[in-house]
């Protein structure tokens, strides 16, 4: 979406394990006062983070907090920083159901939605439905459903391999009525791109065409709701 | 170790996404008063088992809870319940340093300690360095790190393709100076027999071995520990 101009904010509201910078090749930034207040940190013409990450001086430290805090900090990143003009801003949650997808719901009444990413396999179902449970319980419009790390390839021989199986996040799309919005494959070179802080976005590979497959299915549920 | 007559207990201490009853392929058992008082689930003759997944009447179901009521629910789960005479309790918790590990932290002051397992890429890394200093910080022993998602080989042409590459745990438990407890391969077979609630132990399979490892390996920095 990004190279049609369309202004893009993402938070990181993983306060215990921020790995948003390391995926963006951000580790070495931090926050600093600026005439304008606290801004993001820009990452690119249109995109601008923010992350606990950036916020520690060092990156090992744990936050060690209980949920009050939590709420206070994401808080603090949502309001007090001078995020500009957006069109989207993507708040990146930790898995479950407790204090930061809360304090979340809270502190943005109006919230577009949520999407739901999860693995292939029954384990992760389970928390799947709970989460579609849970965001129809607070009143958030569900916008879909992503499924990760579905089906492998073996990049010697080219064969199918079912690590995490796949078709599992379709399925409980279908069975709770909810819309499916895309599979990203499971494939060494997010883990390698994410190490790097480097896209992985080539023209013609697979992986781009099934990410922006995605960004479609996710712009029509975003109509569909009149946003 | 639960063939040489150890009694053990687990605590699926994630609130939020108990996916210990699937794995362990429990999911319709429920917890029933009896006249010892409230008992775990007996999942084998030494093994017994405790998880909100059992408490909750429809499995779908979200635990919509702040940090308190999450602490509060651990208590009952650990003091509530009559666990019988147990050589090991073990306590599977969430990923992050937040409420759950504080609040076990708090409950059980005397821990004999914190295992800590990863999967081996940088991105993962970087939390596991956090729940290093996390574990030093609030004074609990680190018995070890495990790696796990370790390599992987393509089971039809056998050739080795690094998904979540391999080495990283083994890496940071050398640089930060805490053993290193073994590496558990990435394997379809541990996903299927997880969402089947059946076991991956066979005599001689790789997998088999690597965990037997590590089950030594954790002995022996329990006797170093004088435990």
């Amino acid at each position: 979406m990004a190279e049609q101009g369309y202004q893009v904010g993402i938070l990181d509201s993983d306060i215990h394990g921020p790995t948003i910078p390391t995926m963006l090749g951000l580790e070495s930034e931090r926050i600093t006062q600026s005439e304008d207040g606290l801004k993001p940190i820009q990452a690119s013409k249109n995109l601008k983070v923010l992350s606990m990450g950036f916020l520690i001086n060092n990156k090992d430290d744990p936050i060690i907090w209980r949920g009050p805090m939590k709420m206070g900090a994401i808080k603090q990143l949502l309001g007090d920083f001078n995020w500009g003009t957006l069109d989207y801003l993507i708040i990146d949650l930790p898995p479950g159901t407790g204090d930061e997808p809360l304090s979340i719901a809270q502190l943005i009444p109006k919230m577009t939605g949520a999407i739901i990413v999860t693995t292939p396999q029954d384990v992760a179902l389970v928390s799947v439905r709970k989460s579609i449970m849970f965001v129809k319980k607070i009143n958030i419009p569900l916008i879909g459903i992503i499924e990760n790390m579905s089906g492998f390839s073996c990049p010697h021989c080219g064969k199918e391999i079912n690590i995490f199986k796949s078709g599992g996040g379709k399925k409980a799309a279908l069975n709770l009525n909810v819309p499916f919005l895309g599979t990203i494959p499971l494939d060494p070179h997010i883990v390698e791109a994410g190490d790097a802080g480097s896209t992985i976005l080539e023209k013609d590979a697979q992986i781009t065409k099934s990410l922006y497959k995605i960004s479609e299915n996710m712009k029509k549920q975003l109509k569909n709701k009149g946003d």
